[in-house]
């Protein structure tokens, strides 16, 4: 009922294809992401590189890339088929991988604040260039931070993947801002960054563009909430001098997690607005409705799959304590 | 936006709480799951127990006692009130441990059928009790069964949280089922069944009372779905003969799993209909949309916050893979 799912053949794992993978140790030479070994990963996307470097050699600061093992491809058509009851389309879309720097021991929040902001603008590069494909509906940019798990090389990277539907969560949040909006004829988010700056007491830091903080109802201890002050449906809508304040707080939030927890593994999602909206031209109130933000998620808790059947989340520490802590962690 | 979150203030996690446990082993004098040791729980709430056995002492099979550092408690008001634009109300409800054997070794897929139907028959006891509670909403009954993370205490037991409100997935599923019924006038639980027995490639096993299948739009690889043939919106409403034929469903799916990928950890979850209906006698097509099934998660892949966050599973193995491979493993 309303749920998709990415079914990925290619990558085809059979029964003993599961075991747990040991903590990783990086090779030199067998990093793909190190610089050097260009040769290693499929052609570059996109690159931030020296003036006269060349393409898929050194001398890049940040690298685009897609993933080896896609989970969607951007080849071929959509053929979406019912199948009984069910309906199911081809898997196109894109899967992509931002090298975040060359060295593969600088984590993103140790990189100055202009490396930090250099990421963030690859981000909005890749999500301009994918909004102009009729077929894809949502860009997702994420990263999972975890030395046992999620991420499967240690090279510090972010991911990004462009769906041929909307997520269910991306409606369901879009769905209810578009409700408030029509309720009370104001942005949720808005109201929400209100309430938290006139609180105080989920604050975790703020500079001119954004705001950190522990959301009202985290669903994970020391879960954050990056929200810009100014208002805008769109991540890749953001400007060049909110890049550079965004990289600060982005800086600052990942700083004081990992201080304040001792490097855990975490995950962020850029949540921004579908491209279905960009396509068509029908009357909707998104840009007034709907705010782009940035959900920290660290993963202390074991998320079982009772959390992901239910949608009910128990969380050991309130979001104030764990505001409170955060704030006083110097960085 | 419609998400409600246990904080759990009593278990008060503070930052160094969160150092990953080692891998447990039972120690026989402090199991408090162990037979001799029922001192070590609070009182129990319900138990099967030899004729002449006292309450809380030795002779039990199956030990219902309340969790020792509940995520909610019985007592008290509910005490809804608003908070700015956030509501809250108190932490009302149950958490419960059902206690699946005196034997700590003996994992549930391993006791006999009528083992397992006794498990059963006290989710549904429990279930049917705390039902008359009107300040409760929902009871979930689930097991997390797992050597690395999940359960905390490696006995094998399953546990119960009663609330006071739907859960939001359990909600969404429920309008899902009563629109499909709207608009076909039949239960969509019962085309899925249909669909699934005509085409086969997904069926597990089945007996005269239940089907197991990996469901079309598997989130997990190796998930699986058991469906009652029988239409009911409630598992406090199962026949005692239909408790021995989900004892023998879920005993060979949990066995085939247990074979196929050597013991992985999984979560399984009873997806019922909430209380309120039964308190409150207005209209509802409940009784004929929504049908109670039982969901099995095995956790082989790492559930990343970026699939919790956007609601959005990449899932490396197809289902029709997964039912053949479970189909072919003999128990």
């Amino acid at each position: 009922m309303g749920r998709w799912v990415i079914i990925a053949t290619e990558r085809g794992k059979r029964p003993n294809d599961y075991n747990v993978p040991p903590v990783e140790v990086i090779d030199p030479a067998k990093n793909p992401f190190a610089e050097g070994n260009e040769q290693l990963t499929p052609p570059e996307i996109f690159a931030f590189r020296d003036p006269h470097s060349k393409g898929n050699g050194p001398g890049w600061q940040v690298r685009v890339v897609p993933n080896k093992f896609p989970a969607l491809r951007i080849e071929g058509d959509l053929e979406k088929e019912g199948q009984g009851m069910y309906d199911k389309m081809n898997g196109v879309g894109a899967h992509e991988v931002i090298i975040e720097t060359p060295n593969p021991n600088l984590q993103l929040e140790e990189q100055p604040v202009e490396g930090v902001a250099r990421v963030l603008e690859a981000y909005k590069v890749r999500m301009q260039d994918l909004l102009r494909d009729p077929r894809l509906r949502y860009i997702l940019i994420f990263k999972n931070f975890g030395r046992q798990a999620g991420a499967s090389l240690a090279h510090p990277h972010s991911q990004l993947i462009a769906t041929p539907i909307t997520p269910k969560h991306v409606k369901e949040k879009l769905g209810g801002a578009m409700q408030y909006f029509a309720f009370k004829d104001r942005c949720i988010f808005e109201d929400v960054l209100r309430q938290e700056i006139k609180e105080g007491s989920r604050l975790v830091y703020e500079n001119a563009g954004f705001v950190v903080f522990c959301p009202f109802a985290s669903r994970f201890p020391f879960e954050m909430m990056i929200l810009p002050r100014r208002q805008s449906a769109y991540y890749s809508d953001i400007h060049p001098d909110e890049l550079l304040l965004l990289a600060d707080v982005l800086k600052v939030a990942l700083l004081k997690l990992s201080k304040a927890l001792n490097q855990p593994q975490y995950n962020f999602i850029i949540q921004t607005a579908p491209a279905r909206y960009v396509h068509h031209g029908y009357w909707t109130t998104i840009d007034q409705d709907f705010r782009w933000h940035i959900e920290i998620l660290p993963r202390l808790t074991s998320i079982a799959g009772f959390e992901t059947g239910t949608g009910f989340y128990i969380n050991p520490t309130p979001p104030e304590e764990a505001a409170k802590y955060l704030r006083e962690i110097p960085v």
